[in-house]
């Protein structure tokens, strides 16, 4: 996965500590560990995803975790999707500083990125795997948990589960999810950047002629890649369920509705109403992410949209 | 229509210049004069009418002057839609600082309120009836315009023109008049001010609550008050023809787009479709001016996004 390495590091969700690659800074303190290399114990109960409803990375994990029903045998500890009030470098597992986590028996996930590294003093990001025997985080990598868990736990996924990283699609997934990362996830966040008009005409352009090959990928198959889930599904939905409600607005990436996409839409509709990928969507924690970046609301600018309508989305 | 002296004194477009009603600041300078007491004498020829089509109470006066073919002795001076580089008081009539007004052989308003009051200091606002005589101010209530016109110029409206404000429906049309106002044009200012979001949430209810009366109003007419086109619906429309372009987003007004009230929509559009509506409609200079306060533009928070596609409005 090396030409993920760079991609993700520098957009505004690393900096909001959700991340699809870790940032350097904790990567450099927190080093990844594998399965592949043996170097992680391939065990039930070990271990425990904390993640976030709100972050378009950590959700696909999380995602993967119910479709593969490796959620029989690694746990989920969601963080809570607003930042407390004066903390903007943490996750809590609670709207309350007191709750902890059932499974970590902590409040707040900085404390297994210190059980790891006694000095850390990065952001503490999603996703994240935690040792439950350890309590520290051994992997903090997206891109690396998604190809992981698909490949490497394969003797506690069911036979009849989608294979969401076959080797034959291998660089066809890795392609498709660049094109996600560059032209549609990085695009919604270097936009709020844009300095000029053409340059936000020039990002606007970038991101709608993703969506439209996309558009033309999905008219003949039901899958991004063809006639089978795959992990660039995953990657794709998050962010089209954060398209109307966050980025068509928040980002003036307005040129269209989703609905004015029929297969994308259509689409995006087919997957939530798979159960793992509806479980793990909340539209209200995303809009809160998105628009608050602390509990304390203050002025216009940070008050929640109270649309668009998403009932739609349960329509099938 | 007294009721309206205070409606629109105090909201953000009044601060923009361009009023409802004059800000009282404007109003004691310039006095606006009458034809319905004789002061202004009725006259083919004599005045223009100085408008832009970016102002929700300038537009519907030039809807008016064409509806009821007083174009043909009334004239229209336009305003160019953006402030000038650091001037935030006037309007020019060209996108250079050195373009005339065919008519005025003015390039920026202010010079016909200096007509009027040498040691004017006010925002000079939109609408404005300026005498081409004398060149000065006469009328810059936008109430006052849209009552007088309507009753005094009747020598020169042909026959067959709509009765946009019949005696009979006199209070039907001064209260919905208010209502459009108070719960829609008002609020669209007021909500930017919200400073939490309850107070956000109550000012879309408010707006929506107003919407879904107007909604209902049209389920069994053609019109806001029955079978008979009259200033209410001139009102509403530039609301309405604001809607999704500018408040559902920019005001965060975003329960439902227009489309989602069925009987609104299709009102609109079919005013749309009238040649007096259409050619007083510029979705460009309404964008321009809610979302950029000058010609410059800087950063993200004032480039003007690129939707929503209002192709919607072309069809029948």
């Amino acid at each position: 996965m090396n030409n993920h390495k760079k991609a993700g590091r520098d957009d505004q969700m690393s900096k909001n500590a959700c991340a699809w690659q870790p940032q350097l800074e904790t990567a450099e303190q927190v080093r990844d560990k594998s399965f592949a290399t043996g170097e992680l114990p391939l065990e039930k109960g070990r271990y425990t995803l904390v993640w976030g409803a709100f972050c378009p990375w950590a959700t696909p994990v999380a995602i993967l975790l119910d479709l593969l029903h490796l959620d029989q045998v690694i746990g989920k500890s969601p963080v809570y999707a607003l930042r407390h009030t004066g903390v903007d470098n943490d996750w809590f597992f609670g709207e309350k500083d007191s709750e902890l986590d059932p499974l970590l028996q902590i409040n707040r996930l900085s404390k297994s990125y210190q059980k790891t590294e006694s000095a850390f003093t990065g952001r503490a990001s999603v996703p994240a795997l935690v040792d439950l025997k350890t309590g520290k985080v051994v992997n903090h990598s997206s891109a690396q948990l998604l190809s992981e868990l698909s490949r490497q736990w394969k003797k506690f996924i069911p036979k009849d589960a989608p294979e969401l990283f076959p080797v034959r699609l291998e660089t066809q997934i890795l392609q498709t999810n660049q094109q996600i990362i560059t032209n549609l996830a990085q695009v919604s966040s270097q936009i709020e950047e844009s300095a000029t008009q053409e340059e936000y005409e020039r990002l606007v352009d970038q991101y709608f002629d993703q969506l439209a090959v996309f558009e033309k990928q999905l008219e003949a198959q039901p899958y991004l890649l063809g006639r089978q889930l795959t992990l660039s599904d995953l990657l794709l939905f998050v962010q089209l369920v954060r398209f109307d409600v966050v980025y068509y607005y928040k980002n003036k990436l307005n040129k269209q509705p989703l609905s004015a996409l029929p297969n994308l839409w259509h689409y995006a509709r087919r997957l939530y109403h798979l159960q793992a990928f509806k479980q793990n969507t909340d539209f209200l924690a995303i809009k809160q992410h998105f628009y608050q970046g602390t509990q304390v609301v203050a002025g216009f600018s940070n008050v929640l949209p109270v649309g668009p309508d998403v009932s739609a989305w349960e329509s099938r």
